[in-house]
Parts: C-alpha cells; sequence; structure tokens
C-alpha cells in the first residue's frame, strides 16, 4: 500500500533510450532515470531537461533525470538497458558480441548493486546472448531478466499486414517465436485480422514476403536511414513490456525468456509467448508446434548457441 | 478540407444513450445532441449540462446538448438509436416488435430530413429487425445503416475468456456470427489469447460454458440488476463503431449489415464481420463455415426472419 | 517497490458511486471494489459486470467487483464514500444531517478494520460536517480524510466562462474557497481564460451572473433531472482527487481540509486550496484574503459551524 | 460532412520535425506527410516507417509518410514548417536570416500550391520574421499564418516553476508576450500556480531568475547537448497549436501573430494571446499593459524590425 511513484532507469541514451524515456514518462508510468557514460552525461541531461519541458504542454507529471551516476537509479522498478555498439562495417561478430557482452556486464553489476530486486528489459543485441549475460551477471531469479525482440517484429509484421489488406493496425494480430529479425520463427497459422487467419485473406504468396521483409525489418530502417538505426518501433516495444509489468497487467506478450525444458529448449534465452505482470515472466506458454515449426525453432536456437559461444 | 468539429447525434436519453453521449465527449470524438421525446427533454438538457460539467475536470472539449428537437441534429455525421422500450413481463414479443418498429419509423424520418448523408448505427432490439426498419424507412445506402450487436457480444465473450486465464482483456480476442444473445454463432476456432487459439488454452467444456454465459451475457446483467438492463459496455460498443465511422479507421469489426447474397443470405440484416470507415461499412468479410458453422447461422437468420415477419 | 495494482474501493453504488468506479478503472488507476448494502449487492454486482464487460472495447485493464462485504476492500489505498441519503421533501435538515452521520460513523468504521492506513475521500452532504465525522470516526491523521467541494464548484464555474467567452475549458481557471454551494466564496480575482483575468474579459455583472449560477449548479441539475442530482461532474471530480493521490501527482486541487489556525480557522473542515499527493493533503495554501472574502469566508465557516452542533 | 482524415504535413525532417511527425499521428489528429529535400528522402521515408511500425504497439492509427515531393502534401489542412539552418559558429545574422528567408519562400511556395487554403505554422528561427516571410509569399489571410515561440518559452516557465514549487505541471500557468527567448515579455502577474498568483508563492528574486533562465532555456539545452538543440518541447508546442487547430477547439494559446493595430504595433508579427480554432488566429486578446510592460514589448518589437530589415 505504497504510493510513492514508480521509477524506470533506461541505460543508454542513444535515440532508443531517450525515446524510451519520454514514452514512458508521457504515459505517467514512472519516473524516468536516462543513464549514460561520463563523457555523455552533459548530452543526456539536456535530453532529460527538453523532454521535462515538453511535459506542461503534453499534460504529464514524472520527473526526468540524466546522469551517469548509478547512484540516481537506487530502487528501480525495472531497468531498461539499452546500451552497447552497433556492428560497423568491417567488424567482426565476434568482436560485436565481446563487446557488447563487457557492457552488459558492467551495467549489469551497477544496476543490481543499486536496485537489487528490480526487472531488467535488454534490448542491447544480440539479444538472446545480451540477456543471458545480462541474466548471469546478476544473479536475478530468471523471471526478472527479459529480452525484447517479439513485440518489435510482430509490430512489423501487422504493419505490413495492415497496409496490404488496408485496415487498422488495432485489428492484425501477429505471432513469432525464436530469435530477431532473420531467425525469426513466424507462426502466421496464428497471425489473424479481425479473428480472421491471414491465410483466408492474403495468398501465400504474399504472406512469404511480408515475413521475408519482416525479417528484413531491422536493415530496411537502416538502409532507409542511411545513418544509424530503427528506434521509435523498438522503444515503443520496450514501453509495453515495461507497461504490462509496472501495471501488473498480465500482458501476452512475445518475450525472451530463459528456457529449461519448455519448447525442448534448455539453457538459453529465447523468444516465447509470454504472461507479463508484477513478478516478470510470470508464465511461458507452450505450444504444440508442427514439423516445419519445430525445425525453424531448432535452427534459430542453434543461431543462439552459436552466438553464446563466444560469449567469453 | 473542412475543420468544423464532427457532430453525433444520440437518440434515446436513458442509460445507454447517456452513457454514449458521455463516452463520444470524453473522446473528443465529435460534439454531441442527446435528443429524448418531449417530456423527457428537462431531464435530457439536465443529463447533458451534468457531463457537460465534468468535461473541465476530464480534459475533453466538446459541446453536449440535450433536446427534444430533431432540428438541433442538423449535419449529424453519426446518428446512434438507442431509443424504444424493452421487454415488459406479459409483453408478448409481436407487441414489442411493432411498439419499437413505431418508434423506429418516426425516429428515422426525423433522422434523415435533418441529416440526409448521415450514417445510422442501431441498438434497439429486436437489433437485426430494428436496423432493417431503419434502413427501410431512411431511404440511405445499406452501407450507411448499421447494427450492433457482435462487439457487445465479444466483449463479454472476451471478459469472460480474460477471467478464465487471468490475462488482460487487450490479448484476448473473439468472433462472433449471426444474431444477438441466444441466436449468437460464436467462432471458437478464430477466437485467441495472444494468437493462441483458445481451444490450446481452455478446455472444451469451459469453453462451452463460456458460450453459454456469453449467449445469457443480457440476461445476466438483467437478472443481477433487478431493474434494467446493461448499458456500460453496449455504450462502449456503440462507441467503438462510431469512432471508427468518424475517423474513418478501416476497423474489422462485427456488425449487423444487410446482406445481400453474402454468407449465403439474402434480403436480411445479421451480423458479419465488416470493414468500417468513413462510408460506414465498407466492406463485408465472407468466410468459409464448417457445415456446423453453417447449420447455426442458418437457423440464426431464421430467428431474425422469424422476427421480420411481425413487422407491419 | 511493489508493483501489484493500487486498489480504491467506493463505497455507494448510485449513480455517482458507479460512475466514480467507471472512471477510475477506464483510467486504470486501480482495481476497483463497489461496496453497497446487502440488499444492494445484487444490482451492485450487475453495475460491476457490466462495467468490466466495457473494458475490452474501452481497452483496460482492471478488475472491478461489486460486494457488500466490507473484507473485500482489505488494503485499499484509498476510499471514496458517497454513501448517504438525498434530502427529501419535507425532511428537517437536523434528520439528513443525523442519518448521514450514522451512516458515514458505520461505513467508516468498516473502511478503517480493513485499511487502517488508507486515505478516505467524502462526497456525501452536507459534506463539512460528514468530513468532520468520517475523521473523528476514523481515527486516521487529518491529512487522510478528505472532503470534495471545490473541484466540482470550480468545475462549473470554468464551463459557464468557458460557453461566455466561447473558448475551451481547458484555459479556464477558478477559483473557491469555503462551503459547497450557497456559501462557496468565489475568488475571481484568482479566476482566468488563457491566464488573462476573468475581470478583464467579462462584465462584472455577467461574472456575478455567473458565480450565482455556479452556487446553485446542483439545484440547476436537481430541477432539470425532476428525479435525482447530478453524478457525472461529481464522479470526475472524485477521481482528479483520487488519481492525484495514488500517482503522487502533487496537484494543486481545493479540498475539504481540517483547518487549525490556517485562514484563521480552527477545528473544522472547509473547502481550500491543497496539494494532494501520496500522504493525501501534503499542505495548505494560505492566502491573504480581502476584508470583504474574509467576511464571506467567516460566514461560510458559520454555516459549517451551524450543521456541526447538529452532530449527535 | 466530410469524415475523411485530416492531413497535416510537416516541412524538415530533422529532429523537431520528426518528433512533431511522431506525436502528431500518436494522438489520432491526422495523417502525416513528413517532407525533406530530395537527397534527405531516403532518411525521411526511414524514419516514418519506423514511426509507422509502432504504431500496432502504441495502438494509434494514421498513416506517416515520407517523401521529397510537395505533390504528396495535396489537401493539406495543416503545415508546420520546421525547415531551416541553424546559426552556427562564425556566421552573420544577416547570412542567418537571408539563407532561412530564402527557404521559406521556396517551402511556401509549394506548399500553397498543393494546398491553397491551408493554415501554416512556422518554428523557424528567427521565428518572428520567418512567419512574416511565409505570409507575404503565401497569399494566405493573416489568420492562416502563425509562428510558434510562446507555447514553448511558457512551457519551459512552467515546468521551472513547477520545480520551485514541487508541485504538478498541470496547475502552474505561464503568460510571455513579444519574441522569442531573449526578447520573451514574460507577464509574470499573469502567471500562477493553481490559480494563486506566482508573486504569493515565490519570492521575487527567484521569480526573476526562473524568467531568467527560461529567456536563456533554448541556450541551456544547446550548451548540454554540446551538439543540436532542443526538439521534444519544441515539437510538443507544435502540436497542441495543430491540434487546437484541426479540432477547432478555441484553445487560448500564445502565438505569433500578424498584429494591425493590436497592442499598438502595425505590419509585424509577434507573439501575443490568441484564440487558435479551425480558422487558425480567431482572435486577438488584447490586455492593459503597465508602463514597464508596454516598454518591454516595444524593445522586443524593435528587435523583430531589427531582423526583418535584414530580409531582402
Amino acid at each position: 500500500m505504497s504510493m510513492s511513484r514508480k521509477k524506470v532507469s533506461v541505460i543508454g541514451s542513444g535515440f532508443t533510450g531517450a525515446t524510451t524515456a519520454f514514452l514512458l514518462a508521457q504515459k505517467e508510468l514512472c519516473d524516468v532515470v536516462l543513464v549514460d557514460i561520463p563523457n555523455m552525461e552533459s548530452a543526456t541531461k539536456g535530453k532529460a531537461l527538453d523532454m521535462l519541458e515538453a511535459s506542461p504542454v503534453q499534460g504529464f507529471d514524472a520527473s526526468i533525470t540524466g546522469t551517469s551516476d548509478y547512484g540516481d537509479t537506487r530502487g528501480s522498478d525495472v531497468v531498461i538497458i539499452t546500451a552497447g555498439i552497433a556492428r560497423k562495417p568491417g567488424m567482426s561478430r565476434d568482436d560485436l558480441v565481446q563487446t557488447n557482452q563487457k557492457v552488459m556486464k558492467s551495467v549489469t553489476a551497477e544496476i543490481v548493486k543499486h536496485s537489487p530486486e528490480t526487472t531488467i528489459i535488454v534490448l542491447t543485441n544480440p539479444v538472446d546472448a545480451m540477456t543471458y549475460t545480462v541474466y548471469k551477471e546478476s544473479g536475478l531469479p530468471k523471471s526478472r531478466v527479459i529480452g525484447q525482440s517479439g513485440v518489435l517484429d510482430t509490430a512489423r509484421f501487422r504493419t505490413f499486414v495492415a497496409q496490404e489488406l488496408n485496415v487498422s493496425v488495432k485489428d492484425v494480430s501477429g505471432f513469432v517465436l525464436g530469435g530477431h529479425g532473420d531467425d525469426m520463427v513466424p507462426l502466421v497459422r496464428y497471425s489473424a485480422a479481425g479473428g480472421v487467419p491471414l491465410e483466408k485473406l492474403i495468398s501465400e504468396e504474399r504472406i512469404e514476403e511480408i515475413v521475408q521483409r519482416t525479417r528484413k525489418g531491422g536493415a530496411e530502417i537502416v538502409n532507409l536511414l542511411g545513418n544509424g538505426s530503427a528506434y521509435y518501433a523498438p522503444a515503443a516495444a520496450l514501453v509495453e513490456m515495461a507497461e504490462a509489468i509496472l501495471k501488473d497487467q498480465k500482458r501476452i506478450i512475445p518475450a525472451i525468456a530463459y528456457l529449461e525444458g519448455e519448447f525442448g529448449m534448455d539453457g538459453i534465452y529465447m523468444g516465447v509467448p509470454t504472461v507479463l505482470g508484477k513478478d516478470g515472466i510470470e508464465k511461458i506458454i507452450e505450444l504444440e508446434l508442427t514439423d516445419d515449426e519445430k525445425q525453424a525453432l531448432s535452427k534459430s536456437a542453434d543461431s543462439v548457441k552459436a552466438v553464446m559461444k563466444i560469449l567469453v
């Protein structure tokens, strides 16, 4: 029966982190602490102040603070990690993985030092392996360390389907399992518009094209932007997950969860349907899969494991 | 490129009509005119003023007017009909139908006199026959005369499923065809939680119980209230339909539409999946049905026709 | 760092109580328990279920429960009291006061038994004396027992001013002190439209007419309705106060507070500007008053004291 | 009685333009066309697509399009201009003014070619002179060419006051006249918290410090960011103005309006309180000023005129 405001810390003040902070505050879900490294501290404070100055006009009450001091994150209900580097031309995958692994380790140590009972949501790529790294480093129960990929993948899928059918995005649902992007396993038979299975509404060929476009959805934005990557939709995805936890909504949301037997997988983080509530991942929803789906999921798991082997 | 506010008239200032007016204004969808018969005019004005006095606190800008003068409805973009009587103990079905038919006729004549290009949404029971009556009387194209039943029926179904599974109502979808209440044809195979078909999540028996409870959903509320019937959920349903039209959202929404060949029916109004946008019903989505579903739909159509025969 | 949902109990399931419950749930502020006496329990359950069935359509996650068992209110963060009778023709004021005093006493005893650290907001009339009764009976600190009148009075004032000027209600502010209705002390010099003092925008005469209309605002609705009294705007007012507390918003809101020296008053509940946050009334904002205002406030206090003398 | 969606074009796809586009779509106010020069077209399309992919998660229906073809802006209800350059180190003021003047001219010609009855809101600096340039070039009535500065200035002022008093931003109002930033003329006597004049709540010295901080509010963000300038609060300000027009809200909002005698000024654009509705600036609210305020406003006007002299 405490009525103090909820608190969320967002690690990494780049476009995704900043947009996430703004969307959280805008919904009056919590006070927000935006954290970055010391030499970004001034810019982080600038972004936080700019957002705060939007609050009288947008009509929300929330404090938004920029900092490089993890002490300011003390007592966070949820922490969202967007920090890390993106793969640059010429960089090997191993370099990317090991660099971001280092970032995850140092960031996680700081997070749990100040918020030992928090729930962490990870966005940093390669997200399955990074979520695993945070889990191991944090000492938190598996239900409290969660990765994002499925909300974003299905958001893109739903957008493309809504455009194809010229209907509201509100009425289109999608369903994916497994890894992010290329490793995504779409369950088209569980995707629908207005409840009607897509297969009744769109030709098999067009569906396949939409699935392929979804798989390459991140790259499509990167190519268009020329410089940088998507941040509006990823931020929206993170906020939906955080909201489900902060408000104990028992939302059924695809999330990267630690599997111990579910879907025949053990000891890896992978995207599966979950129930998100105040305790983080409160349930994993298991499904019977077709042989094709099992095979695709297994391939997706192999990709995750290949990345995990790079971890040092 | 006109930026004058949208206008919706709600006919009938009872609980459902009043709640509908409030929810429309609260969303800043339109200005609202609440209409009732002359000897209810003062009370209607009182309700409208009370709602308006909530606007500074709830933070919405919309005019809400109570009246008995249809001249005030002039130029309505949408008109919602909630007027009519409920069946009272001892009243024959024929009496109910013919009394409400008379109400529909007089109300419709007034509506189209002042808003000859409007879109009408009908709630009055028996809703299939009453929507038909309004259609015939109005001279409007069939796409502009629409009945409500499926949004409410699925809302109840979704509520019960969300309770059963202890998950968010946001993630449960339902699907019904055919008539309202007892004649409802639920397509359970098109109903899902988080995209997962209900049949994978709930036993067949419990689903059947939930379907039965949904069919009797109106009566359940009537019995609990002791006096009067449901109005919050019906009003919410009407507002969702009106919003889809006012904002041209292309929502896929179950609605009572005039069928001319679709689903093998001709010349009757029945509940089917539709796309609602600025032109009213912009599309009817046809589905292949199983033999069982066909039979149930046919039975539902027979009920509608039986009521239509009572029309004078 | 608890993320369980907030909980609000609303005592009294009449129009105001029910509308309050709906608006609370609709904003996803909390789970709601709607309480009434045993012979109203079935109807209360019916209203709660009807509201819940609106949730999939309006898109909110909140449980809404109807009950006559105060055990169901256990652990409420906020309790709102709308119970009590309205003055009927032929009823003496003493009868009204003493009847509602009895209701307050029995209701309060039940509330604090199950939620000993809650915050209570009182709407029942005569509200100043009833808030005092609840305060004495509850044993709660004065900051946690609060009466509503000023939000409603200023909402009406703002509505009338916005109509007079044909501007948005969002940009009109009002300011009242003292008792509800006839005893209201409007501080017109602190009322503005777009920041501009009303006196610069509206003639003194028209302002006086608007003040008078505001004073009689409750009666205006009663007269129009013929049967019953306002409930939309009162419910909205209660919800704004509850929201400020539940979300720790530090809103500056006029509220009926226990005065111990402030504004020269001692030992009575009266309407004053307050800061509402997680601890209830966190601050009373004192103002210098003109001699006229002091006199009006003193007269208002006399009215409150006259009613308090009737308390048994 | 047309129910097609509203349409807003945002010229300039930088941070402010992009954020404006997102906030407009998020509120379902309109479909959005984001326009930039041909060599930014791909990036503009990328941003628009990223925003659109957030729509299923954030739950809004709006099309968002990136383009460099003004043909796509055809029939815009409102056009918002954020294009232009920022002053760089070593650049003379004359260079800045004349460069942005050229941008305004070419952009305006394209806008009115495709939307001859639109309303234009200008953000580009120096905003008073740029709004004047757009007005002259467009041939639109003065009520349909509007500059933004006061919403942003008061938003900053309100933020700082809310922090000072530890109260909700919702309850703090501010009031400015004249130019943007350094030339801002704050009317502190018209600024309040919860209706209470600030002078009763904060010392004169602290108010003066807050006024000075507000004047330098843009520079504060620029200095913190190190690279770039504020965009969240400016975007929010633009969206509030556009919403008032699109929804015909009759909001009282400070705006840069063309003065022909009001406040003793003639033939210049300056910040004054206005009523914004479907016809753009529907009214300018004149105030009596103190001698000090008159002098400050006159100085502000001189600054505007000095910039106007640089226009070629």
